[in-house]
């Protein structure tokens, strides 16, 4: 078969005007970056659409490293349900240079189901991550400027909670001491590095619903404390105006389009195990004002993204999925079910078996939310009929919706069958309205405390002595009654990641917790996960190349 | 009068095509970002055009902390041409965030002599800025793997050169220490933050003469030394062809237009203080494929800004400027005249008359390269007539061409006789064949020690031990035969930021050394400058703000 970026060469491009009209979007209106790609702006959405539209969300078991395909599914189904008659559009989010340089390569999709241009979409796109970076930095260089040009202020700085951030995997930044070298040169602190997509401003851009409510998220922000105890924000620091100036153009959504010419939208935020991982509220409601069935994914395993999706994103923009779709494959079955990695792509019943327990676990999390189910099993050329099989008829033994995603060989033909279960299912047993595993009154402790115990299957949960000075500050705080995002590994239920399957008879450890107050949740950070990633002994950069013009390594 | 931003937003803007098309581009080719900027491919570059256009370059005495107006006197320079009938494009450099939410807001012209649209401009624009920040720091996370990947290597890495770069002014990233806490956090090491302007990845945007002189620029980048001395590059790291990619864009020069709606190209590098400070040789020939007269900028003073254009920027491309273009001021001269900051907006004949001095010295620098001039009044509201007839009745005396400029108030009929005066001297007296202060063959001490006692006028040029040591290590390299790029302070001749004037009896220290191998350079760095600005008391970004969607406090 042809790799990735062959089939996006060969693949035909539309104008992105023409994408636009396909779909009812006045092409006067496009903001265009080039020629196939463009932004939306926010007077383009349209309420009556948003209610009458029904959401979909992609998840997956718990992913191996490769991934479980869920990006490949999401633009699949869309494809498989336009091919069906109905008009579907798909709401992805946008990829990381870090991970694109580092282990993983792009993230637009795969074989027959990508969005386009992949190069540019994988790349710098329209700039919305950079102008992410910029707001963050710019932020903290006006803090730090703040303290320096008020060090002698009596009620001045005491404690300072804002880092900095750069989209590229770069293990040396997370821990940095700045402001060395004498008085000129700032005042020495200790400081360090996000990744972009842990940034809050990232956060910030996916939940806002306008650019007023962006603008008083990022006024929200909390930077630090004073010596007296008061907050410190950037609304204090007087410089919000000049944020939300920079963050204008990338608050409008990027309008692209699959393999099939179909419109997707792709805006903000990856990375489900160390932010909250979903597109944008504000490119869902694009999405959805447009196409009547839109497909949109959350990051990771359910554990971390579809919960995220519910208990954040959901919870807090009245959004309300008529289904989950729940991606597994074969091999990642396999490596739950004990399969060394090496072996799974080899054909092992038992283990297929065994790693139904990691699906079913999922299952159940996603129904106590009120969502109907659709198991999609994500095919692969080296899967065998066999272990399929077995999937199903767990499927069927359990009343779970499934069907087969052929999407990444065959396109939008290979995803009608799930498109038509998706469909049907939609259409006679929809989902109940959202139920959460916690309410916004409970304290941070007990949120914390609810996932991990109801989502995860720990014992029991405890708390770091720095954890628990900062849930302290927050007890009879409104910044209590926020949603938690928890940081967790993506390869296990637990925070250990070489627990695979459904980790049974384990504990969490909450390390520490970060006040994101402009984005309004607070994220627990469980076990040792980085909020910086490093990059593998031989990465993907090494393979990215320019030939005759022409990209060669990204996928 | 209106401000900048009142007048920017009444312009009546032409779509970019049409722009385009009226200098004969094909807006076929163009690549849009959004409706009123695009980029241009660099097979539009056209050599014949090349060949017989008339460059231009505007430099300025030394410039007070306000600046001279040298972007708004070369934008009006070009439409003034326009006006008497002439073809002329102007070709400028882009502006970078870091003094915009600093010091000195927009950096795009000014009245009714600005590039348009000035806030897009001014803050995110096409994106070029930060694909340089990004290649930049994508190579020092994988230099910092690498060395961490390899630190049990024999013969690794024993002296970093490569440090990272953010387009922001923070003065407590210029020394920080990475790689704390713990082995699992890279190697600890001391590294920095330079500006995105002073990244050598700028400096080979702005030199490089397509995409394959990119990608060699790209490989030679010298990032260290191993154990044995042997060098270091980014070829050695294996990735030119990813930092390539990511550049890919970014060197095609984008296209905006003028208040009278003329074309105008924009196009990397500012901070002739700290970097060579021109914007780019593809930018400039772009320019001249289309337009008969070509203006271009250089910046700060004509010691910094047109020292490194004719030096650098000419030297290596092969660009042969017809005139250039000196512009001064009331308000510069009688700072040079001793007259006190305050003070300079009241009339002061005096002060005027002694300020003439810095003035003689640059036009007589630029004479040394062979340079027709002519030195252009660029005219304030509160000037006094007498005043400026000094300035005239000096040029006369000393047979140097002069004329007005008023294009601020009154846009390209303001500067109908600035035009006439240049296009009649580039007719009956064009510029010799460039003539330098230094020689290929030159030593880099050699190299400098010209620049700074035949340009700066110094006495003597001393190297601290650390210069002196990688003098050492560059002789008898193919890097001893590079130009010099010297950073120094804007504000004087010598490098004492408050010596106005022309300071006499001074003399230079060079206390460190640059390698800019991709860039075909060596950094000087003379006195104090910092490579990394800091933010004043009272920045900027507290008065940008969104005001009813339009943006407020750029400049």
């Amino acid at each position: 078969m042809k790799t990735d970026i062959e089939i996006a060469r060969e693949s035909e491009l539309k104008r992105i005007q023409d994408v636009g009209q396909s779909i009812g979007v006045n092409p006067d209106e496009l903001i265009p970056y080039g020629k196939y790609m463009a932004k939306v702006p926010l007077s383009e959405m349209d309420t009556e659409g948003i209610n009458k539209s029904n959401l979909i969300l992609v998840t997956s078991i718990t992913p191996t490293k490769a991934g479980i395909g869920k990006t490949t599914v999401s633009i699949g189904l869309a494809l498989g349900l336009n091919k069906i008659g109905k008009k579907a559009v798909v709401a992805l989010r946008e990829p990381s240079l870090g991970p694109c340089f580092g282990m993983k390569g792009g993230a637009a999709g795969g074989g027959y189901a990508q969005v386009l241009p992949m190069e540019n979409i994988n790349l710098h796109f329209t700039g919305d991550f950079h102008a992410i970076t910029s707001a963050h930095n710019t932020i903290s260089a006006l803090f730090d400027n703040y303290i320096y040009q008020n060090r002698s202020l009596e009620n001045g700085i005491k404690e300072i909670l804002w880092k900095r951030v750069l989209d590229v995997n770069d293990r040396s930044l997370r821990y940095i001491n700045t402001g060395l070298r004498g008085s000129a040169n700032g005042v020495p602190q200790e400081s360090g590095f996000d990744i972009t997509p842990a940034s809050e401003i990232m956060a910030i851009l996916c939940l806002a619903t306008d650019i007023e409510d962006l603008r008083r998220r990022i006024e929200n922000i909390l930077l630090g404390y004073r010596y007296d105890g008061s907050m410190f924000t950037v609304k204090d620091l007087g410089v919000a105006g000049a944020i939300t100036v920079l963050l204008k153009d990338a608050l409008n959504p990027n309008l692209v389009q699959t393999t099939e010419n179909t419109a997707a939208f792709i805006h903000g935020g990856p990375f489900a195990n160390i932010a909250h991982g979903c597109n944008s509220v504000i490119a869902t409601k694009m999405a959805m004002s447009y196409g009547d069935y839109v497909i949109t994914e959350a990051g990771f395993g359910a554990d971390l993204g579809a919960e995220k999706f519910f208990d954040i994103k959901c919870r807090k923009s009245g959004l309300q999925p008529k289904l989950t779709v729940v991606v597994a494959t074969a091999q990642g079955l396999k490596m739950h079910g004990g399969v060394a990695i090496d072996e799974i792509k080899t054909k092992n019943i038992e283990g297929i078996q065994k790693g139904l327990d990691n699906l079913a676990k999922h299952v159940e999390n996603i129904k106590s939310y009120g969502q109907s189910i659709v198991v999609a099993f994500n095919k692969y050329a080296t899967d065998d009929a066999e272990e399929l099989a077995i999937v199903e008829q767990y499927c069927k033994d359990n009343h779970i919706g499934f069907a087969i995603n052929n999407a990444f060989i065959e396109g939008g033909e290979g995803a009608k069958a799930l498109a038509e279960v998706v469909a049907n299912t939609i259409a006679t047993n929809p989902s109940k309205p959202l139920q959460f595993p916690y309410q916004d009154e409970d304290t941070i402790s007990v949120k914390i405390e609810n996932i991990t115990k109801k989502i995860y299957g720990a014992n029991n949960v405890e708390f770091s002595s720095a954890a628990k000075k900062k849930l302290a500050q927050l007890r009879n705080t409104a910044m209590d009654k926020f949603p938690v995002c928890i940081a967790k590994t993506q390869y296990s239920f637990s925070a250990d990641a070489t627990a695979y399957g459904v980790a049974k008879d384990f504990d969490i450890v909450i390390n520490d917790i970060v006040i994101n107050r402009g984005a309004e949740f607070i994220v627990a950070i469980a076990g040792d996960i980085m909020r910086m990633p490093g990059l593998p002994k031989s990465p993907q950069a090494l393979r990215i190349d320019l030939v005759d013009g022409l990209i060669e390594g990204l996928s």
